[in-house]
């Protein structure tokens, strides 16, 4: 094996499969950094056998040469190691040259690595998926999907099933789901498929993947494919495959949890609510589990206010542009409100109370595609 | 005590004073920020014991008000949540009210906190200082002086006085000087006196509190007053006090650690030497404490290496401007040449060797303000 590449292009493959290495894997392969030339180009693969990131940088692109191919080959590179030294190589261009007993050079300029290489024979397959159900969307709404759920995925292994996102198509819409059973987090989305009648259901994603494919994608609308089999999901993007495993286990139902009826709503802006959210934290997090209270007041005013008997207490008022319903008083997690109020990507929002002891719900105004819901704490 | 003052200057001078408020001290009172407000202004002081800070807002400056002072009087208050508190706050005027039993009101906008003060009669008293050993540089050339020094203080207790960086004044010269006994940092620079014939010596100020006072100092050419006494020091800036303890005993005199002969001597890029030195500690930092081997090759060139059996090996050719007396082969630790490469400001530097065992010293070419010596490791 042995080839010149551009520094930069090597450094930005390296980059987005170093996501997917774990320095704590079983597999002492796994540490490693796969590394195949062929004449069409050079692919890259990390993996820590839940997720496996492949990158591919082609050998000629609009014209221009990538990469100068002179033997193909393939090598097994220390993950930790090659990634750092790539990053600090002095020139553009960088040799790799694999030579006996898959010992590699890597020279740039006048600096020369020797690394010793590992038998690429022994680095696992990637998962062979049929693509029977794909579909496609806009990768900047792939990533608003994740960002307005992955946050509510639970973080403890008490109910496994949980830590995942649970995805459904049906109707041509996509539902995402998230909770840990305190807050859910839901998203919806049209979508293209290939074949029109395209469903699927209980197709639950760790939210660690989808957190490490979130940092790898670019704010493009250029589309992304989507390939969902029985236990991997696969993300094709240019140059770019991301592969997880899915959760195994039902999902719960949630669908029963949101409730229909509305005893008070309120529309409010939703940076004013945050920030004094925000505020009433300040001291609520030194107190019983970051609890801050809301009531309403009179006229379109809330309160939000919250007590630490040591510290001292802080009230604010925030005028809505409308409340409707009865008067209410209510507690519930500050982390939880700021959580769902930065997913929602609008500047008022709706918030819908069915009591004091019951979940409620956070809406965008003007649009159903977004909703988060909150369990209420009992203070009052 | 009430007051109104504008929000950016009260989180200024309260960001300045909590970099001096330890959250581990034993004196429960210094976990507090000091609050005094005359008609004058208002100063806050912040304090670990050993680090001293107060900060002036006067009522008035340049025609503008800072402050309007309803009543004068003084309060402690929490550092942790009153400093949070102030960076939230909602509006560009804050109220500031003490009531009773040190009951503080802190009112922005529509948001109002009640925080439980202390008794500001308990926060001990600033030292004393007489300002008879004063003398002043600007404010710029002490953080140079600071950041070309501090790095090399001793981390470990075994020898507390090598914590500190050493300061001398003669002949109207200040000169600073740290060791941790591998490698000794020295920057020189003359300074102007109010008394023409001022000396000192053995002046140890703690490395934690000179890296302290640099991150508040701006980067400017005002001259700071410089307060040296028996026991502390005092830095004053522009409604800036800032105090530290010195350290007790006596710091070795270094002055013979530096080599007067030369054996081998090169001129080479700061950045170049730096960057081989880097690449070749990627691996380096591996193996036997992270160790480097620099040795003289052929015509005006240089090769830095290193080697860890597990991983691989990294050599690179540096072309130097010059190179002058014995060949040499010598092993140091990567990351001192890496700090002191940094510290020295210039484009060009010298280095001095006297042979593979004695120490080196680093200098930048061209002028004899900043020295950098380090003991080399046997490995040849």
């Amino acid at each position: 094996m042995q080839f010149t590449i551009n520094k930069d292009r090597l450094v930005a493959s390296v980059g987005d499969v170093m996501k997917a290495v774990s320095s704590r894997t079983t597999i002492p392969i796994l540490t490693g950094i796969k590394i195949v030339v062929t004449s069409e180009g050079v692919t890259f693969t990390g993996s820590d056998s839940d997720i496996s990131i492949e990158s591919f940088i082609p050998t000629e692109e609009d014209g221009n040469e990538n990469i100068h191919v002179e033997a193909e080959g393939s090598i097994v590179l220390q993950a930790k190691f090659f990634s750092e030294i790539v990053k600090k190589l002095p020139q553009e261009k960088v040799h790799i040259t694999v030579g006996e007993r898959f010992s590699t050079k890597i020279k740039s300029g006048t600096a020369e690595f020797n690394l010793n290489g590992l038998d690429p024979e022994e680095y696992p397959q990637l998962p062979q998926i049929n693509e029977e159900k794909l579909f496609r969307l806009p990768t900047d709404l792939l990533k608003h999907m994740i960002r307005q759920t992955v946050f509510a995925v639970s973080t403890s292994e008490t109910r496994p099933i949980l830590t995942g996102v649970s995805w459904k198509l049906e109707n041509n819409t996509l539902t995402s789901v998230a909770t840990d059973s305190h807050r859910l987090a839901l998203r919806s989305a049209p979508i293209d498929t290939e074949q029109g009648d395209l469903t699927f259901s209980n197709v639950v994603i760790p939210g660690k993947s989808l957190n490490e494919l979130n940092k790898i994608l670019d704010e493009t609308d250029e589309l992304i494919d989507i390939v969902v089999t029985e236990n991997q999901v696969l993300f094709k993007a240019k140059h770019l495959l991301f592969f997880s495993r899915l959760l195994e286990g039902n999902y719960p139902d949630t669908s029963k949890l949101i409730p229909e009826d509305k005893k008070t709503n309120i529309v409010v802006s939703t940076r004013e609510l945050l920030q004094a959210i925000e505020r009433a934290s300040l001291l609520a997090r030194e107190g019983r589990n970051n609890v801050v209270k809301f009531s309403t007041i009179s006229g379109n005013d809330i309160e939000i206010s919250s007590d630490s008997p040591e510290i001292g207490k802080v009230f604010e008022q925030v005028t809505c542009t409308s409340i409707e319903g009865e008067d209410l008083k209510i507690s519930f997690s500050a982390k939880y409100m700021m959580d769902a109020l930065k997913a929602v990507d609008s500047t008022e929002i709706s918030v819908n109370f069915t009591g004091a002891m019951r979940p409620f719900v956070l809406r965008p105004e003007g649009h159903n595609s977004i909703l988060q819901l909150i369990l209420p704490v009992r203070t009052y």
